[in-house]
């Protein structure tokens, strides 16, 4: 049965239940539809216990690894040991949905619901993102236009559009064609909006005044003469905030299960810091004695980016991190084909371990104890998950099997188990490196210590925005690496767990209102492409209504 | 004190309440926060007597003519004077909101609430139209990219991305820029939302069926060999139509005295078919005795509009037209200058009735009753009212003084008995041309009869599109004419009841989906531009989430 269908079947509880199970009255929560709503802000705040888990996972196929699925398969099982729990994730970006089939919210029977509302426009923070992020860009282009009063430099703006969708042909535009009325011709380009600025402020700010002065702190460019021109410059700030009011404001739906979920904020983790937003943790602390949250991709991206970004503004470290590995995947890395994955291969299997060794005991240098998840595929052999689990014991780690899918939480209550058992070990959370640590050494820190390389090479362009930075004082904030995804060096065909690779940065990207600096290092691309066959081909909707095709 | 200011002294009803005064159950609709809430479709079918007003205008200032201010405190008198009433508005672009100060809320004591929300992201509609104009123009460069199987001419392409901006500097771009990995390079260029083909279709369509029937036909340009290209060929219809099933379903919400309003769907009047969804003016209609609705700019655009494109869609004629007048652009007409608009001068405003007296027989035509409304503003001197008064009575018709914006509904409860009085008489709506008439016949009628002009003329462009339309078959389509609207002809300076002057076709754009063919006249603009001094550089939101300089 299709994702969709399973979801189908359920009819979700009231909204106003899911509140009340969550610990919130009716007067919390503004209805967006029976069952979904926005919380208002400020958070509630409640004295709790406060279990932080953070889900994460190894470097994944194509495909994922089930992240999304573990975190609300265990939000469920904790749920059915008898344990408030509050579930944390990031929202989906609608290009992806478009164009690979899979989303973030979950599968089989661990999805939460509406899925297909969360899929699409969900309550439009997307779309608050994207109209607040081109109404900045059109301020500013529309500053030159009438004078230019800043003196900003058009070959030197840094702010560029933004779609929440996977379109190639917008990387790279000329846009202010068409003559003196049209605007000045420049160069821009688009990114997609779950890597935007304004996304990382979003699920970065403690409150309206937090996003206010982050908006205002942003660089949009430079002027001729090479000084940052900000945000407050253009005295927009205000605008641009009034966008993003209701953005802000934390997402409740619920799993299949029913257990209360906020699903909010949505940066990828490869090119943006991949964690939901701080206030949707911060609310599920407030109001349940666990919260498990998900950071994207691997431990390397989102694992990372959890711990050096998002753990400071959240003001709490995970107590557990569980990190999800497939058999699937770590065949792959031990150099099995992508349709040879359902074969049992022991040997190539052990080859792959190596990965998931290597992000086990990257989290473990945070302090926090680690738990793998095992996330069950049928064509799992007894031998392959003994394999891990053997191989994990040898670690020192647990290793414990999770049928989300096909069991939602009853599959996981294992793992809950042992979840809980870790939360409750006394753990002593420390950084990979000192907050005044410089961007370089911030840098090596991370190609050392979390993907197990060697070398940091740095491109001309970025040897000379090291220097600038330094110059301005920017060269002491944290660093949001953007990097592959599939492998730990920054060239996604080295799988498994390599060593000795240099990490390649080519660029850096300022990002004063986030407060950290972006790294590109690789091809990695800030806007993706649809591919040859986009899902949206399947997609349909009937005359009364019922979607298809979807997941 | 300002249109927010007095927005923000009266507390909103609870959505459920004002749906319960339309008729509705709570089951009928989905709430959006506790003062907004969306239909569920199919519509509630009810018996009434069903009247239907329409509020058009004369060539309006640059501030416009108060016409949605006329519309709900119309809509609020006649609930005082104990009619059962519903309005029905075009919701707002967020465009204008950041561009000039003014917004299609109304103002004073005649808004719609929550007029915040309304103006900004309201329920999401102009955002889910944006996702899906831009998810099908990702799909179609995508298709070039992928081996480009149809043969699309990217010279040819006609669909045009779109933002909910008013961003000059997209108006002609160029794409696919950055070498073979990032798409094939191509000019192209944004419209705002609100211009686009979409935003028609959507306001047009009966029924999710009707939607995708609509979406299908839609050109979106040409195979090398000049055969149009639809949507239905590219198979993305179905993802199309799914991103726009909550945008279809019409918007409740409230005036400030707690009429129930739908405020669904924007198109401007210039350079769209500017009318409310079909939906919503229908939902209406089926629910109340009266319903009061709004099309864009003056009766030469929006009302020549409703007549030709959205009376058929509806199913039924307006009872009565309201034509809003003021002083103030009654003396510009005549030759005052804007900033001399404040001071009697009854010999000018003699001089520019005759524009008015131009759109109340062009409304005639259509064989309805009509009264003209005074939209008070306290410059207004007896003798100037009293000018207007007579004039209209020489011309056999009945100009009524509404203070809604001081007054909000008691202001207009004499407006209110005349348009009463207006609906009981019979009336035979006969339209400007006769449906099966080919472009150049129908655009000729609109041309004499409507514009009060002369001649058209055709560019050779247009010439030879007339001559490939009339070959496949489009050319007994209805026209939408974008024109500028401060004047009856196509030069924005020519204000007064201009004779003899020739409207110049420059080209046509056919748009299959929303059914009709738009002629582009004059040097309109399909995406407007941001002023000096945007309103953006005014609004804030405070620390507690109060905004101001919204209004």
């Amino acid at each position: 049965m299709k994702d969709i269908e399973i979801a189908q079947q359920v009819t979700p509880e009231p909204i106003t239940e899911i509140a009340a199970k969550a610990g919130l009255t009716a007067d919390q929560i503004d209805q967006y539809g029976s069952a979904k709503a926005k919380l208002k802000l400020p958070l509630p705040v409640k004295d709790t216990k406060r279990k932080l888990i953070l889900v994460t996972s190894i470097n994944p196929t194509p495909a994922g690894e089930g992240k999304s699925t573990v975190t609300i398969g265990l939000g469920d099982a904790l749920t059915k040991i008898g344990k408030s729990t509050i579930i944390a994730l990031r929202e989906p970006s609608l290009g992806p949905v478009m164009g690979m089939k899979g989303g973030a919210t979950g599968g089989g029977y661990s999805q939460v619901i509406p899925m297909e509302d969360i899929n699409l426009h969900f309550t439009g923070d997307m779309h608050a993102l994207t109209a607040a992020n081109n109404t900045l860009a059109a301020l500013i282009d529309n500053h030159i236009q009438q004078g230019n009063e800043l003196n900003i430099d058009e070959r030197r703006i840094q702010w560029k559009r933004a779609l929440d969708i996977n379109d190639r042909a917008l990387r790279h535009t000329i846009i202010g064609l068409g003559g003196p009325t049209s605007g000045v011709p420049r160069e821009d380009g688009f990114d997609i909006t779950v890597a935007s600025e304004l996304m990382a402020i979003l699920c970065l700010s403690e409150n309206i005044a937090d996003l206010k002065r982050r908006i205002n702190r942003i660089v949009i460019g430079y002027t001729r003469d090479r000084k940052p021109v900000t945000v407050a410059d253009l005295k927009v700030g205000g605008a641009i905030a009034l966008l993003l009011k209701d953005a802000l404001r934390p997402n409740l739906v619920q799993t299949l299960a029913h257990t209360p979920a906020f699903v909010h904020g949505g940066p990828f983790a490869n090119i943006a810091h991949g964690c939901n937003s701080v206030l949707a943790t911060q609310a599920g602390l407030n109001l349940a004695d666990y919260t498990v949250t998900e950071a994207g991709f691997g431990a390397d991206l989102g694992g990372q980016k959890f711990m050096d970004i998002n753990v400071p503004a959240v003001g709490q470290a995970p107590n557990a991190v569980v990190i999800v590995a497939t058999i699937r995947a770590l065949k792959m890395h031990g150099g099995v084909a992508l349709k040879e994955l359902g074969t049992e291969n022991v040997p190539a299997l052990k080859n792959g371990l190596a990965n998931l060794g290597h992000h086990v005991a990257a989290m473990q240098r945070y302090g926090v104890p680690v738990v793998v998840a095992i996330n069950q595929f049928t064509a799992d052999t007894e031998n392959e998950i003994q394999t891990v689990k053997d191989y994990c014991a040898n670690l020192g780690v647990e290793a414990v099997l999770a049928d989300v899918w096909g069991q939602g939480g009853a599959g996981a209550t294992d793992l809950a188990q042992t979840v809980v058992k870790l939360c409750d070990q006394p753990s002593e959370f420390k950084s990979i490196y000192n907050a005044d640590d410089d961007l370089e050494t911030k840098i090596q820190a991370i190609v050392t210590k979390t993907y197990g390389g060697a070398k940091v090479e740095y491109s001309g362009k970025a040897k000379r925005q090291l220097k600038a930075f330094a110059q301005r004082g920017w060269d002491k904030l944290p660093v949001c690496m953007a990097k592959t995804q599939y492998s730990l060096s920054d060239n996604p065909k080295l799988l498994g767990a390599p060593k000795d690779f240099t990490i390649n940065v080519r660029e850096f990207v300022p990002k004063l209102g986030a407060g950290f600096v972006v790294a590109l290092t690789g091809n990695v691309l800030t806007m993706p492409g649809l591919p040859k066959h986009p899902a949206a081909l399947d997609m349909d909707i009937s005359d009364d209504g019922k979607i298809s095709g979807l997941f």
